[in-house]
């Protein structure tokens, strides 16, 4: 069986790339599934540590496999010292996503089992990976602001102690489970444009390190991870509810697309959002700031409208449209919208990884080389001659 | 258009995923093409400089170009002083490869214009990448050595600088040339897995450091730019021209692939293998140690027959077969094999970045999203219940 190689398949829409045993995506009813389960209600039900070891060892734990992997995630929370010291060389302008693409290959350099191809090591460097990034991008927050990185407290939850680390206060229980929800829902999201990049680094054999790393960047590209930031800046830009309605209005007639609405796989809401929106409506609230959430929601009320009059087009929210406004609620700097993401979304990446690398019903040492169609130029019907230097 | 989507492509292969005017490789006559030219003409007539020109330009530099690109890339060589004292922090161990995992985004730290989306900047960051890229692989050599990194020599070649870097002699004339053509064969293979892995991270519009920063880890992997260490292990493994012979029937009734036979595009040899060959033949006679080739060869020659008698299969040497005894004579430690074909393959990711953001012909804003089969389990036809953590 092969595909038609005259079709140049551009972004590989439509093109089925593996079988996967870790999420499901049905964007006609608005299904996010992990594992068997609803992403809705893991959200409601579980912690960022239940779904990580869910997505890891394919299994909910029970209460003796939690507490243990929570212990274990605990303990690896805090980073080597040379790792801080590396850190505090780099400029404090640099970009939070560059600095975490060069912290996750340090800590290979500090892994002594670093050549080992088993299937328990992967595992123990995604505990590892998922367990350091929070403390990489908080103390990255600290470093860059001339503070003291906080070491991590082990009594916390992995989501009250990222806010801990990187404000120097525990967070309150409502703000610590908000967070929590927000880890669970962007933990997986199949074969999204960085879970691809890790599986493809994975299939060359590359370590969890490389592929992780490589996964970093791509979430970095303002058409994936980056779209979170742009929402905020959209909403920061608008500035009040009222400035809403010529705002669109305005974006329709030059051709944009509005930041936050649509969605390459969703033809409905995306369902993470219905679950977002209600905490930024709280977390507003809370923080008494309750602009964000306003300007957000008459957005979507008066986006929606405008693109069914005049365009006669239904579109929807994606998940970067309400977790824009909560995470800026919840005092997380605008430049780690795409971090944060990425600390939730490194466990459904690990997933990705061992699944490529171990799964029992993957081919083996089978790497993604696609084909491609050469349309450059040829001096006649065949080759170049070369020309020597003086001659050209 | 569309494909099957009941197929699943594993490793794509066959499947056509863009149209790229840098480079052709023809796997059934052999032939090589880097931009309208062949590369076994490049190899003999140009130098590594001229090629980066031709790949990232689309066109051979004349004699006022090529001087005024070298002179660019000779004053881009040095590395920034936190680089190397980042470099100081790490542990001596550390794989080669995860060092420049590292270092290639430490670069993106340092540059005052990173946010800079313009074809012109991401020029400039290729230039700056390809420049710096031996840099480091020569500074970290040296630092995990307990030796100083040698600043570079702006008179020297690209080629005789790096060797000039890692050992502080600079090479004979010979030696730099034959360095130079290695460059020239390793800089560009079309769609192979590091350079899709650059230009997926492209397509989210992440920057030219995040892009070859995952290429990196996707050449780092044992079945792509691993390859050349895995032949040399084997030679030393072998240690003897008569113990060729048994080696391969031993291996062959084991069922493993004898390392550096066989190629995933070409059914004849591959044409940088004829001309890496005699290079070998030539170094180790130079340096006094003619059995890496003499093995090589045999093996080469054994194996053909071997696999003709017993499997009734015509193999052919790859790339990696005979660079692995070169780059070994040339006193190039094993472990550096693979950040030494990064060196050179830098070249040709930075055009695929290039080509996959800036190319006219290319939609904009389309990011590589695949689909996936899920086979996942439901608990009854549709979702799993969600179980609380008491009850499991």
């Amino acid at each position: 069986m092969s595909q038609d190689s005259s079709i140049i398949n551009t972004g590989l829409r439509g093109v089925k790339v593996a079988s996967t045993k870790i999420s499901d995506v049905d964007g006609e009813t608005g299904k996010l599934i992990y594992r068997g389960y609803l992403a809705k209600d893991l959200a409601s039900k579980a912690t960022f540590e239940e779904v990580a070891h869910l997505l890891l060892y394919e299994k909910l734990p029970d209460s003796d496999e939690l507490k243990s992997f929570s212990s274990k995630m605990a303990k690896e929370r805090s980073l080597p010292a040379e790792i801080i010291q590396a850190l505090q060389t780099r400029p404090k302008s640099a970009l939070p996503m560059d600095i975490l693409q060069c912290a996750v290959p340090m800590l290979a350099h500090h892994d002594p089992e670093v050549k080992s191809t088993t299937k328990e090591h992967a595992l123990t460097t995604a505990i590892k990976l998922i367990a350091k990034l929070p403390a990489i991008v908080a103390a990255w927050d600290r470093i860059r602001n001339a503070k003291q990185p906080i070491p991590p407290d082990p009594r916390l939850s992995h989501a009250a102690n990222f806010l801990y680390m990187l404000t120097g206060n525990p967070p309150d229980e409502e703000t610590s489970r908000f967070f929590d929800v927000c880890l669970v829902l962007h933990a997986e999201h199949a074969f999204n444009a960085s879970t691809f990049s890790a599986r493809q680094v994975a299939s060359t054999t590359a370590h969890m390190y490389a592929s992780i790393t490589a996964a970093m960047g791509s979430l970095s590209g303002s058409l994936h991870g980056g779209a979170n930031t742009r929402v905020m800046e959209m909403l920061i830009e608008i500035n009040s509810p009222e400035n809403v309605e010529p705002y669109i209005i305005r974006e329709i007639e030059a051709g944009n697309k509005i930041m936050g609405l649509g969605h390459a796989v969703y033809k409905v809401d995306d369902p993470r959002a219905l679950i977002l929106a209600p905490m930024s409506k709280r977390m507003g609230e809370k923080s008494g700031e309750t602009k964000w959430y306003e300007i957000s929601t008459r957005l979507e009320q008066k986006g929606k409208e405008v693109f069914k009059q005049r365009k006669n087009m239904d579109i929807f929210v994606n998940v970067d449209f309400y977790s824009a406004s909560l995470f800026y609620t919840m005092g997380i700097p605008l430049d780690l919208f795409t971090p944060v993401f990425a600390v939730s979304r490194i466990s459904g990446w690990c997933a990705h990884v061992l699944e490529e690398q171990f799964a029992e019903a993957a081919p083996k040492a089978v790497l993604y080389r696609p084909e491609s169609e050469y349309i450059g130029e040829y001096c006649g019907p065949t080759e170049c001659p070369y020309v020597p230097l003086g001659q050209r």
